[in-house]
């Protein structure tokens, strides 16, 4: 049988994520404009939030006979924004993020986003892997990336010195390497608010829960304990709050009363892993709008 | 607690659906065209087919200060629907679909939709029930709707001739109700051509198998001979070739080895009245396009 | 086609639910003893939790042959229960359990129990439903079942005075017809500590929220506010915590940015109804054991 | 935040699989002849297949008091295999099975397992790895398993001549690695009937769809045309008829209109490693019965 091959998706594309106070005609002044300039509109996707009167819309267009660059995009643009008092990001396909993995000794997640990488399902590149154990390197080594271990030392006389002095490090990495996105990979240390801020919506983290459900500490013990009959797992944006960013994405699986906690560990790491690597995929294709701490996730 | 009711949504829209040869300027020109005659965009989605080189849209669009009605609306969308060869339909949520069903001795669709119709979840009126057997017709005296039994008498002489008749009355009183939609609800019986031309892509029927796994008779009998995991059940529009319309949804529900045939008929109840319904809902309120065979649900 | 009917299962069998500490020997003293009183064992399923060394079993047998009945039983099976210290329940597929269904306004979940009731997929009698608004007679006299109005005026002087009296009408209602099971089927009233002792581990109900997330009042908007993914209903033994009882059955459906708060209410209805019916269908066959407010479910 | 370790079921344990034809006292004999050797139960798990009064059964025992070994076992167990006709499988859970995993240029499948294997989560040996392509080398070597390459040039002169050397090799590289169970892992090539044989209901293959709908070659590509709105993965037993034997799991994957054949070979991929997986482990943990071309998994 011959394969069934992944697509090149060689095609150059631009990507404008847009949102405005709602009102009549903004497709129609927006797709002009688009047109004007000779876009050739592949995927476009709107919303309306009829609460807010907002209106939030994603589109992707072929460059082959774009008129446009990103500088003369921003000044041509320009007269409709200020009219439509429209917020806007631009994005090339042929823009690689850059991306950053923070982890632990849990090697799940980070494994599974390096074998996505190396697959090419990833549009990104990841110049680094940070972590506070040696354990993962030898992973990192096999997809030829950098691995830095960043070790703090809790049971130092002052450890919140420590911890400091691990986050400058962090930073001190994430900006010699112009790090666009940090995934939290089940890293299990809790950011500061002035990391946090540095990288606002930024910062993707993995939590193993249905969240709002079992935020915190050790969500598969207080799952088992409580006694639900299913497990989950949520993607989302970190903010200063833990665990209450936008939620990117979610899913359960169904556990019964044979599941020990371990087994719920066991089971819960097939869920991490899509769970992620999806909120991954969504950001990095530039699907992801973030109003009221909510998303939009144009998919 | 105060309860949570569901939406009024008395809001007067109309429905565009249409599709056309994929070129630039589409979006731009039928939203320009909208926004010119005072349209107030509610929903907008697309779709592209790049094999095809084909492109679909529906778009929803408050008629508070629409300035168009039906007939001027056609009069002066013409120009463009000649110059992007734009194939269309225009609905309004004021007109309620005339609807049709056809059900057999099983009851659990057809007291679902009946259910789902009294509760004001479907947008349409239901002037008959049709049934070649006589138990049902308490349920339908319960939600007031017609019921009309349609006997084939298989052990008759001529078995065709008897279908035959039934077929003609049955078109005689959908024909007379001004049907535009027949649902057919676990109806056990093989339509002809004729009657699926006259209603064509206009029936929708609910298969009990997770097609085109199953298709025909006793697929709950075969799918436990197979010793299947998962069951499912599949909503299509009637096409000439039995059940092989184009889908409009599908589920599946997992099973084990301790169940029984009839503890899949049972499951598959649930199953079943759940994907009929959502398939009737979506071609209610416009949101299924066909094209080769398949179909694009705007959801 | 010919129908695929659903099982008879006319077959008389009696169901032992026990739990013991765990020690070697259970399994073979107690199939020991049914074999030696001619019992056809026709399911057998254990659950041993490690943690608390608890051994829990239901063993169900087709009673053609078996030489024992209900007082008997208990007679023979003193000495082994006093040996293993075994807690038991008997039950007979013949006793069909006394259920009494308490509703709001809210018809869908009384709706789905009724008509399963009525189709034979629930083993039990319903002599009556309960609820504090007269809206859902007609439901009832359509299903022959007798509705009771105990309406509670929030506005009077002293609504304390008032839910007491309608309580006392109710517990009245329910004892005079010796219900075994209470089904609150989105029935929105709070139940005191003294009516949920009398019917201790007898009243299920449905929490239309994925627990423990959004417990309490209005989960659907605030799982719109949240921005979940998937939304949830929560299916429970009531006990004093308020949405704190033994889970009995979970499920969950995905949304999207799309939904608003009347789109949850309306997908949630459906997971409501399937999640209560299985539920009730578990206990009513006599596969729930509870213990340190979980449930284990042997199905 | 202390991590949630997996179980590190050190425990030694030993799992009887057995059927034989349904009768009263099975469970009693059965038990009360592993009670008088010591045996400790752990799990126990029946069904009983009423149609064809078949009773088949998992006992899972620890070791520490056990008065028997395999040896002893098989001797003592005689007398009651000979009176109710028992055919039986003892297996230890210190012996780790030894398994072989064939794969072609994909590497989902194969990566997935080889990381499984790695953490711990698959109770085997792992050999050796077997391709007809040297891509996927490194990823062996990484795991430091043995990667043999056997090409089969299918533009030979004489291509079935070609297939049968390939074949050979792999048979005799499996026999010298005393291989217990052979894993396709997209392995693209089929197997002759005389390979199949050796191995009888010993090689597990995933195929990408939801069988029994699309069997054969290219299922993305039919299901794409078909239209349907979800997508499978089916894992079983390799028999002589192709994508016919036994099925051991199954699960689907929503889709929509918006993917294209690429989506769905990528979406694909997460439930081609999930479900093979998964079949897998339960294989090696004894927990899969066969009968009439069907599983009983117990799980």
């Amino acid at each position: 049988m011959k394969s069934e091959t992944t697509a090149s998706n060689s095609r150059q594309t631009a990507i404008l994520l847009m949102s405005c106070p709602d009102q009549k005609g903004i497709v129609a002044k927006v797709s002009e404009f688009l047109y004007r300039h000779n876009a050739n509109i592949l995927h476009a996707d709107q919303h309306q939030d009829a609460e807010l009167k907002l209106f939030l819309m994603r589109v992707e267009w072929d460059l082959t006979q774009f008129s446009l660059d990103a500088r003369s995009f921003a000044e041509n643009f320009k007269p409709l924004t200020d009219e439509l008092q429209i917020q806007w990001k631009l994005e090339f396909s042929s823009t690689r993020p850059r991306v950053a993995i923070l982890a632990s000794r849990h090697d799940h997640c980070l494994s599974d986003l390096l074998y996505r990488h190396r697959s090419g399902d990833l549009n990104c590149d990841i110049p680094l892997v940070i972590s506070n154990h040696p354990e993962n390197r030898p992973l990192a080594d096999f997809h030829e990336i950098a691995y830095h271990e960043v070790q703090i030392n809790l049971k130092a006389e002052n450890p919140e010195t420590e911890k400091k002095a691990a986050e400058a490090k962090i930073l001190e990495l994430l900006r010699s390497s112009q790090i666009d996105l940090v995934i939290l990979a089940r890293y299990m240390q809790i950011l500061s608010p002035e990391f946090v801020k540095e990288y606002h919506h930024r910062i993707i983290n993995i939590h193993h829960s249905f969240l709002p459900a079992f935020l915190g500490a050790k969500p598969y013990h207080r799952a088992y304990e409580r006694g639900v009959k299913l497990i989950g797992a949520t993607s989302h944006y970190v903010t200063e709050d833990l665990d209450d960013g936008p939620i990117i994405e979610q899913d359960v699986i169904r556990i019964s009363h044979r599941d020990s906690v371990p087994d719920l560990v066991k089971k819960g790491k097939d869920l991490e892993r899509l769970v992620l690597s999806r909120a991954v995929q969504w950001h990095l294709e530039h699907r992801v709008l973030i109003y009221q701490n909510r998303t939009v996730v144009f998919n």
